[in-house]
């Protein structure tokens, strides 16, 4: 097809002109391999749940030092790639030792956080189980809650994040964003036994703080205020202080509100403001007409 | 790696501590499995439409047997894994002809039950042609339609959920809420004719009750008001009777809320309340301010 | 088992009492199909993001000319099955040369327009980088931007649409909101240098006509007032015009709607009226109440 042919050059010519081609293959983290990656990390933390290769007692050692060298080896070569592309652009300093000494060091990190990780995950199952009347036992959490498998995969991007490591830690999170419509940016920090029901449409902001036992429902956002580009490195996003609950399509925003320990934010409130410790926040009566058809 | 040795020596001390491992094999049924029976079931609903082997008149009855025979194996074999966990837990009772026979007599009845089920899917195909005036034929609804997934795969869950089967009607639901944004509990009782128009972030609880003939648009919650785990086996989520409409981000909560057939309710309503039959429940006025910039 | 034969015997006349098979073969197009068609449209715009063999400056050509090649079979396939099916039903006229013929014509012009394509979704890319705080580089839009996934599909499912292809350009712009929770209608005509942060919830309905320089938030509607079957072909949806901002889950419904430039509309917002240019339009203060619990 000489037609066809006119198009690829274009096509060819457009890559030039317009530039972001990912040449010459260790440039950056694919998502492919970020998937297979946190496939086997989520199988590392509840061995038998997510695979198809189920451990008994006698080889749980066996397969566990198996899946940690398979995933170790994964994560050190995409780290490479992301701490390269970024130290070629003045963020990331791989320092003298190189990009893949500094690959190996944070993932060997990495990989000593993850039992600590791990305690913190259960305690988040159980704050699933504990706060759902629907739930009829953790198993049921562990193979069908998505905000469970959002948190789950958020403790592990946050450790990313901390580190410095660009594009993986938001690959992981968005990957989870697809599979269960919960947007929780990888640098918020989230306190222990945490759990958002049913999910859809939950936002978390980069820069948010939350406390322990906190609650969250569908399409809540923890939200910035402003979004000026300039103000990207300024607390944006709110703080939810210890034992706070919140409920569907609520809105808090701004880098400043902070939401007292204790508090209960009904559904669909809109707030731009700090509250102090147990309150009770909800929308006023009376906003809705009812009328007969005909 | 040594480090990473102690890493491995650490989680797997982990599992001893925290547990939460599905040890054994037979232990609970698989996430990859479950989604393999669905896509089995999807394509004896619409025969050639999800797969990729298209039949014809003369060989419909042989595949026909194929694929009801490969998806009654999984889901015996699955659902034996599921009632037998219950079983050990004291929840489903096997009875003394064991896990494998009722978990054939269960797949045998929900087969038996199929063709019926697929009757009342015909009518939700209609249901959203007709109730969408962007859709251009029923082709399009079955290729297409996420609302129409989400009902196609909750009637075989809510089969499975009568039927006191653990975590495999959760699986379902939670794949498809996963693929479409749409969380539809598998208790939920749910009439004929039932359309969810675009539908991401829908939420419907467990012991919500739906008639016939009634159209749900994006982010509607039928709720609970109370989380109170001891309250679990009551009826926590509304009623909704026939031939109602609820237009997006309409939240409705409370298991004593019956909204009456024939009635509307307006786009992000928040009603905690019964209405009687053909009402027409909105938002009211003035409650936004437009002002000139600058 | 003599039960499960009964079952396959009633399912197969169920086939025929109910109809809604897929026969032989040609007849429509897969969602499997389309799936691999997109993901290789994908690597076709950003080169070496999506796929797994990474292109360098010497065979960037060739492997252009081989995923142009490889895409355009699987889309001339697939776009004969589409038209011929509406051919067959007196929608599409396939005409004298035959559905085949129609089909490598469309096919031709697709990738005719494709390098101006990328052209636009740069733009988009570059859009959503400015318009996020939280955006590092633009890199990261590529790899993990679910606003700019949906954008790109909705730009070449867009194209089929107007070449008036049915079933594709909808089970292309459905597989993306499954994956990212944003819905937009194929239909919708949307400027260049656009963004949606978050994203998911979003609808854009059918008949949406949105300028330039336009950002919107996760949870936006651009809906229908009025959802009569009979108004099919009618505008139904709002019209945004240049460098307004939509923010988190405002409504904005009607087709004689339109939502002047420069203007800002507040999140939470339900609005269906037009505004002038430059306004702002946000939620009255004062809707919420907060006490002391206890």
């Amino acid at each position: 097809m000489n037609r066809l042919q006119k198009s690829i050059d274009s096509l060819v010519e457009s890559y030039g002109e317009y530039g972001l081609v990912n040449h010459s293959g260790a440039n950056l983290p694919s998502r492919r391999s970020i998937e297979d990656i946190l496939r086997g990390l989520e199988e590392l933390i509840f061995p038998g749940f997510r695979d198809n290769e189920i451990p008994d007692h006698d080889n749980l050692g066996l397969i566990t030092a198996e899946k940690v060298n398979h995933a170790a080896r994964g994560l050190i070569r995409e780290t490479e790639k992301s701490i390269a592309f970024s130290d070629r652009n003045g963020g990331f300093k791989c320092g003298r030792g190189g990009c893949h000494a500094a690959a190996e060091l944070i993932v060997g990190n990495f990989f000593s956080d993850l039992p600590g990780m791990r305690r913190l995950i259960v305690l988040d199952m159980k704050a699933a189980f504990s706060g759902d009347p629907a739930a009829k036992n953790t198993e049921e959490v562990i193979v069908s809650y998505p905000g469970f498998e959002a948190i789950t995969v958020h403790r592990m991007a946050h450790f990313f994040w901390k580190a410095q490591v660009p594009l993986i830690p938001r690959m992981m999170s968005e990957l989870v964003h697809g599979r269960t419509g919960i947007d929780i940016h990888p640098g918020a920090e989230i306190g222990e036994s945490f759990f958002i029901d049913h999910g859809t449409g939950v936002v978390i902001g980069e820069t948010t703080v939350i406390g322990k036992n906190v609650k969250l429902y569908q399409g809540v956002t923890l939200g910035a205020l402003s979004v000026n580009k300039e103000e990207g490195n300024r607390k944006r996003h709110p703080t939810i202080e210890d034992d706070v609950t919140i409920y569907a399509n609520a809105t808090i925003l701004g880098g400043e509100t902070v939401v007292g320990r204790g508090s209960t934010i009904g559904g669909s409130v809109w707030l731009t403001e700090s509250v102090s410790p147990e309150s009770l926040v909800y929308l006023k009566k009376g906003e809705i007409l009812i009328k007969k058809k005909g």
